[in-house]
């Protein structure tokens, strides 16, 4: 992805050994990145969602134990990095299956290989992370097309969160599709849901469609709704955080809300992922952790005052309590399919399995 | 309504022949009464929603009127006032409904009468608005006894926006039958959506349900779904700003996939509301003019800062458009029942038929 004509990544390493990422909680306001040095930096960043996005979570994480086997390459401190990385955050199941992936390479290594093992274990996960996304957009593009050609005017698509190249390493998962559409010329226009309580649609999707130029408009999370009862959607297109061995997926909390909507108005629901993202011991949503954040991400809202200053303040009224999860689960009935790097299927376990066909669900 | 051990109504005449309102732009950290002396001052009062709410819009004009006739009493300053009152807000029919009940008593008032009438009639109005919620809560408490003889715990009930005393001139309409519950001993615990983009939810539901000491919560907009996913949600309670004559629901955007989600989860869904509410002449509700109110409600966000200032900060990334529309129509086939201070009906034209005999639809 270009910012300012300049090509990023979310995250590389420096020649210094450490690791450099975008800090998200920055953003829109102010682009600036930071230096990772140690496992403890990359758990902070993670927790705080200085990185965020389930796949780049997953990359982050690979690169804790990088910074982690620099410092002390024995068993105990690997089990001791893998624990504490996996503990940032509950959800997103790439933080698990990169964690899985790490332990078997770096385990297998010898001590003094360790560092080395892991930061080029960790750069593979970022190269396949971004091919990964850039075959999603690829089997995604049809879609697009074919709605652009059944519709006289832009395809208006609708998605909730960030699922772009910030989520990601670059391309992103639900907006891989919408940058290559863009890109060859079919006339997309994309409703940003601002998605509360992060903004992180108002905050980094709005930032990466105007930084790539996609026409796009930010809205409230209550609005999707009424813009589909108007058939003002033609298409939503989402992330997914984990996605269950029988179709459920689960995302950044309201999805389920556009799903529902989305279904009521029989507006195609696609989830886009890559395989990392897949939970294959888990049949039911339901199972899934739910990450519970602070309340201060409810209660206070982080923006620009009128002197400049990116400032905090409190929106909700003193005194009244808050809960603050971050993710719900929708239904793989709601869901019309998933894209992943392989190819589009049914959101089902049959839908699942004719892609990935040595992958059983663990019931 | 009770504030620190005062009672208040949203609005009230004052001796010297205005009108004393509570600032509701400046909730939840000020609590501040604003006394509007002219016509003008009601009208600005009303487009920039220092009051809203549908009944309280339909009050709040009514004495618009009242003042307007002290100044000029003639027919044409009668008219004028009608319309300047008319596009202040397009979407709430008890704008319409007062104005319309106004023009009828005060037209037919001699000129040297006319002010001392529209004040004697906006006074019933704001009575029997009053009333008419008290009645709401009270054909309403019997849902939520209930509700709460079949659970062993406090009734959980959703809620969107304010529907409460703010919204009305006293009790209100969604919250009604929650204040009665809790004066009568029925454990009950609010979800309040927060309400994007003007946080009616946070500021104004939150604060009048602390100052009341009814246990409430505030979520995202977005979590509601989940939370019915889960069984912790017993009922959703909503108002609502029109209301057609087969039973559709036009309330604050975001209502709709509220309705989606209680539907999809087996939880009763019902909207509040006084007669002044129904609009008789429509069958449809995409019929109903949605407002669109200004970007600057969703690009910045008010709230207070750390220094304990009130302040107004950007949150969308600079440069990017948004869209900003109020409400949106939820279909009679998820609503369980009208509310209304005749008692509860289908949400059908034959249920509203029941209790107002003789209305009938214009179609």
């Amino acid at each position: 992805m270009n910012i300012w004509g300049r090509h990023y990544r979310t995250i590389w390493p420096t020649a210094e050994r450490s690791v450099q990422v975008i800090d998200q909680t920055r953003l829109p306001f102010e682009f600036v990145t930071l230096e990772l040095r140690s496992l403890e930096q990359v758990a902070q960043a993670i927790r705080t969602m200085v990185v965020r996005g389930a796949p780049l979570i997953g990359a982050a994480a690979a690169y804790g134990i990088a910074l982690a086997m620099q410092t002390d390459a024995s068993d105990r401190a690997l089990d001791e990095a893998l624990r504490a990385l996996q503990t940032t955050r509950p959800t997103a199941q790439n933080l698990s299956w990169a964690l899985a992936r790490m332990r078997a390479v770096v385990s297998r290594a010898a001590a003094d290989a360790r560092a080395d093992t892991a930061f080029r274990e960790a750069g593979l996960i970022c190269d396949e992370d971004v091919e990964q996304c850039r075959c999603i957009g690829i089997h995604a593009l049809p879609l697009v097309r074919q709605l652009a050609e059944s519709v006289a005017r832009p395809v208006n698509i609708l998605t909730h969160c960030n699922a772009g190249w910030l989520a990601c390493v670059d391309w992103g998962t639900a907006l891989a599709p919408i940058y290559m559409a863009h890109d060859a010329g079919i006339a997309v226009h994309v409703w940003v849901d601002e998605t509360r309580p992060r903004n992180q649609g108002a905050a980094l999707t709005a930032f990466e469609l105007a930084a790539h130029a996609v026409p796009h408009t930010v809205i409230a999370d209550n609005l999707g709704g009424l813009l589909m009862q108007r058939g003002q959607v033609d298409l939503v297109l989402v992330g997914s955080d984990r996605t269950t061995a029988s179709g459920e997926v689960c995302n950044k909390v309201g999805t389920y809300l556009k799903a529902l909507a989305a279904h009521d108005n029989g507006v195609p629901f696609y989830a886009a992922l890559p395989a990392s993202t897949i939970d294959w011991s888990l049949e039911h949503g339901a199972d899934i952790p739910i990450e519970e954040r602070p309340a201060s991400e409810l209660t206070h809202v982080t923006g620009r005052g009128p002197s400049g200053a990116v400032e905090n303040v409190r929106v909700v009224a003193e005194g009244s309590p808050v809960l603050n999860l971050a993710f719900d689960v929708t239904p793989a009935r709601l869901v019309t399919g998933l894209i992943t790097e392989r190819g589009v299927c049914a959101a089902s376990a049959a839908g699942l399995q004719s892609l990935y066909p040595q992958r059983r669900a663990a019931s």
